[in-house]
């Protein structure tokens, strides 16, 4: 699927949230998305919400995966890891650079690094991991 | 600080969620909290989003913490891994049982275990970790 | 499969580290497995190496499995997250106690509290995912 | 500390495990270190173990954050997050490609990819925080 599936998909499937995540660039290795910040994002001081953060993240592997194997809305996360690294820029959108380390049968792993938009250290590093549903 | 302290403190320092999560207990080692589930923290077939499980593991430790240390509301998320089990039911509630495993001068550990609202076999687990900032 | 299977079946499949670990108690719900700690577990100071703490969690959610499958010897860990919470104490044995999470077609979580022998606060706190081979 | 200084600081502080790992490189963004595989590393079948993968990130990121810091030998492990992606090839070293994403006043953060050595796919992935002791 290339970005313009993937976005259709993603509003197909995900109404409430597609709006939130904009596919900026996908390659054979990775991925750019960028979290549209919103009021619904942010906690007091105006800072990224943990939840928003883990959403971006989540929602990253997820388009990587449909990517390469079409569109298995039945994917499922299994596994999260998340380290918060720095407090995001106030009123800021976040990018997530996505690579997929593995592609498995029943098993897809990749890993994250969100960045407030323009900043050079990263907010946060997840891995995520989804189980694949057998075809 | 006891349920209604917690509560109070919730209302002031994170409005917009506040009402999203009932603590129901409280002791020495754990704590019992609630996500009144709402339309937007549900996908497509009712069942909990990913994102607001996170949630309720973050607040969860966060409220533990509180209830020890009284309102430090400056406590940050540095790390937290889920592991998501099984599907929510759709159209329950979910319960946290929290246990906080170290409360040290810099850093706390607290873990979770998720379900849905009357079932008997979790839907997540999670351990969150905080940084406690300095007096 | 019970404690006396499971500790032949480690002596026969892991004969390296078969003698490091002891299943002390075994039921429905969780296992209490022992890591008999020798020199080559121990870092300067006497401590309990991180690759120790690792081997006990990876190792207690392993036999866990094959009391419920039985010798199912090709299962892997695809995950583990571990916090350190405390300093094992020196020169003393680790104990961990498991409980299986979860334990599905393809996998299985399991959560392991580990303390040093006679403690009552956690030195770590594990969660192990295991793939489980096709039948 | 250069490559020189880290080598010889490891052989001081861990004597018994010091042969077992070579930094082969080391800059400002990163550093491989090289798992020199030995008998005691190996499982049955010939392929390296989940603890030796362990150590293999934890030193990585242990070292990497001396190189920038200095002989901190007080630094503790406090979180490990792991992914097993793919067997380990039998009878090969390991490399580990080690990035140290956070360096703070007390928590540093890194994520290391394992490789068989010369394959392209990687055999895990780690994230590895550390607490570093007040000065």
């Amino acid at each position: 699927m290339d970005i313009r599936a993937l976005q259709s998909f993603l509003a197909d499937a995900f109404p409430q949230v597609a709006e939130d995540f904009i596919v900026e660039d996908l390659s054979e290795d990775g991925m750019r998305v960028r979290l549209h910040v919103g009021d619904r994002h942010l906690r007091p001081g105006g800072t990224v919400s943990g939840p928003s953060i883990f959403a971006l993240a989540d929602v990253g592997v997820y388009l990587m995966i449909l990517s390469r194997l079409g569109p298995v809305a039945l994917a499922v996360t299994t596994n999260c890891s998340i380290d918060f690294m720095r407090k995001p820029a106030a009123g800021v959108d976040l990018t997530a650079e996505v690579r997929l380390l593995k592609l498995g049968r029943v098993l897809a792993v990749g890993d994250v690094l969100i960045y407030s938009d323009g900043a050079e250290a990263p907010v946060a590093r997840a891995s995520v991991t989804y189980s694949i549903p057998p075809r």
